[in-house]
């Protein structure tokens, strides 16, 4: 089946407002197996509209629509779908009486214009609206079975839960097959590397696997077809363990959680406790653990203590250790995460130093170089990480990526790949031979 | 003018991404005062993509395209495009000269692939590409003047640059009159307050204002069109000062810069530095400050005191305050403002606690109840959220909001509207009668 989706709506042309109702039916309709093939906006206008409506029907089987329901809109969309269907509208007394019902509950008085949204598909069907005043409606054309055009409610909070309860379990119902979808997120191996190791997965056929890639981490999508859903999950389990065998333990999820929000969910089933020192990252790992609702069962304390004297006074970092090495240095990274994890008598501590840019690098130390280091009760481990061409933005994000996943090792006692053991008070020069992440 | 956007691009009919672009282009064209009469999305898919063109070609005189132009995107839309204009592409050796010096700048070797990247139009001309290898390129009709096509890279931190920088600029001088935009960044007043205040302020013709709701600000954006620059200029300085007359210093930039880096600009401006303690915002405050670049100038040091024994043994609250009014209140927010600049040094501390949800809401204190103090030398502000049946994003984003608009108006020695003065040592009840702000 062939679909393609059609906003419409003046305020979508003026850039008024995003058109995520289309990010959201192209992903619902991959999801069932159907191909999108164009979305297109248009406004509130009969001849474009017109034009619009009939070259799509001629292409597709499958139209979907977003907006142009509301009282304002003159019923442009419903009449020039319904003609170009060969159908019909029709009066609703139950509809009025709902619409009625909505502004009741409102408080107030159902203005004149909303008695068009009662108008429905003589042939076709309506689809209810909970969250709103205008009904959705499925349309079949009367000339040429097989082909539809459904009309959903511009706003996403009516549509999608109408297109979630109405028209996906029909399209479902039109499809021998039952499509299902599992995602793995890596994080630790950039895409490129990633690609040559698994790159040989990716032209199955079904299950399919796409790749993804995000900031510093990777996702990847398996799909499968099959009669039922169960054999469908089957199918992509089987296929996600080839996946496993090769990538081990860089895949840190099999759900849709973040990294974050991983972290803090392994934390609290360890019943272990994390601490953090920031200085280029400002505060923005501490903000990533906190945005977990919850995190406060496994983190209480953050430091960012963006000057050297205060990471001597908050953190006890050594005089000598800044003096020697520099604030961006293995040293002071892991003297950071030592100090704040004793301070705070969390199990864990995370230290982050490094240069964001765009100012502040040197030959030496270039903008890009942070160093990520992770300290528990008796090994502390860093991360030498050089982000080059990136901003400032990126560096940061990176980095507290970086640490997340260091969070992430040592709370599941997993191998720090990358990383050198650092004993604390041992301040010898940082190896040069340390791994070149590409991020 | 009648313009349309076409967007290229498969993962776009995935709904993997946001048409972002679509948006920002039809925005710059309403304020150039061009048409948008339709906005498609269509795949790396050579007979699609050829019917979209020779469609909106006919019924259009200006399509702007976006994305296509990736080294493996194999050239399609360039060629489709050039040849629906009379047009060829020619190899531009200084072109892949600059695709070169990128990749060594990013300690690479170019791919094989991305000298595609350097094939331009002919008779057409190409567009810098300063943050990215693929250049843009316009194309005009050869045999039907005035009819022109524009095409840009997809990712929005190249396209928008090459936009402003050279496409804005070219139409406009198409047109026998300049269009120029001022845009006022208004923080501390809610959207329906604003629009019974200045309201008619909306509905003149020349220059026009709008209104773009975001979260926690306002933007204002005046355009004036007049027969040269400096005119247009003037007439939007005028008008700003009625906006001005009316929001005075609610008012907080008129430039492009967010409000954390207006209030880093400041800060650095007056010499003045700033320190941060945050409970619910987990550092998401000084994030925010830190991702400024030349922000370690004014802050130094931030405190991410989650737990009560860390609020106490950190900033020294005092147990008695926290037993006495429980953490979620005005009396801590204020001592938390107060520690964090003492143990600093800093000239103003702020302290925010609050809860942020889903959970932790009781009747009295619910979600969305956040304090947030600001303390200077004499005196310690703290205000009162009420931020109702948002997210637990928003409520902290809002949070920290407040609190970098609540620095600014320290810095500037402005009235801090809707807060109470909090002297120190003073742990009275907080009036109940405070604001409760519509966020």
């Amino acid at each position: 089946m062939e679909a393609e989706i059609i906003a419409v709506g003046t305020e979508l042309l003026l850039g008024d407002i995003l058109n995520t109702n289309a990010q959201f039916l192209s992903r619902e309709l991959a999801a069932l197996g159907i191909s999108v093939h164009y979305q297109t906006v248009v406004g509130d206008n009969a001849e474009r509209l017109e034009n619009v409506v009939h070259r799509a029907r001629q292409r597709s089987d499958l139209l979907i629509f977003s907006g142009g329901l509301g009282p304002t809109e003159d019923d442009l969309t419903k009449q020039t779908v319904a003609k170009a269907y060969g159908d019909e509208l029709r009066f609703d007394e139950e509809e009025l009486k709902k619409i009625q019902g909505f502004f009741r509950a409102w408080g107030r008085t159902m203005p004149e214009n909303n008695r068009r949204q009662a108008y429905v598909p003589v042939n076709g069907r309506k689809i209810e609206n909970h969250n709103g005043t205008a009904p959705g409606m499925i349309f079949e054309d009367t000339r040429e079975k097989g082909k539809y055009a459904v009309l959903l409610p511009g706003p996403p909070k009516e549509l999608q839960p109408m297109f979630l309860q109405t028209v996906r379990p029909w399209l479902a119902s039109m499809s021998d097959s039952v499509l299902y979808s599992l995602t793995l997120r890596v994080m630790g191996i950039g895409e490129s590397h990633l690609q040559e190791k698994i790159g040989h997965l990716l032209e199955n056929q079904n299950p399919t696997a796409a790749l993804y890639a995000k900031t510093s981490e990777v996702v990847i999508r398996i799909t499968a077809k099959a009669k039922d859903l169960q054999s469908a999950k089957d199918l992509c389990s089987e296929y996600a363990d080839r996946f496993y065998k090769i990538l081990g333990d860089f895949i840190y999820t099999q759900t849709e959680d973040s990294l974050e929000e991983t972290v803090v969910h392994i934390l609290k089933e360890k019943g272990k406790s994390v601490a953090t020192a920031e200085s280029c990252t400002g505060g923005l790992l501490s903000a990533r653990i906190t945005a977990v609702p919850g995190s406060s069962e496994v983190f209480e304390y953050g430091a960012c203590t963006y000057a050297n004297h205060v990471k001597e006074q908050v953190l006890h970092v050594k005089h000598e250790t800044l003096e020697q090495y520099g604030a961006v240095s293995p040293q002071v990274a892991a003297e950071m995460a030592e100090g704040v994890r004793r301070v705070s008598g969390a199990d864990f501590g995370v230290g982050i130093t490094g240069i964001a840019g765009p100012g502040g690098g040197t030959p030496e130390k270039p903008v890009g170089l942070v160093y990520v280091a992770a300290a528990c009760a008796d090994t502390t481990y860093v991360q030498k990480l050089v982000i080059t061409g990136r901003t400032r933005e990126i560096v940061r994000l990176s980095s507290t990526q970086r640490a997340l996943d260091m969070i992430r090792r040592l709370a599941l006692q997993l191998e720090q790949p990358g990383c050198r053991m650092f004993p604390a008070g041992t301040p010898a020069d940082f190896p040069q031979d340390v791994q070149i992440k590409d991020v």
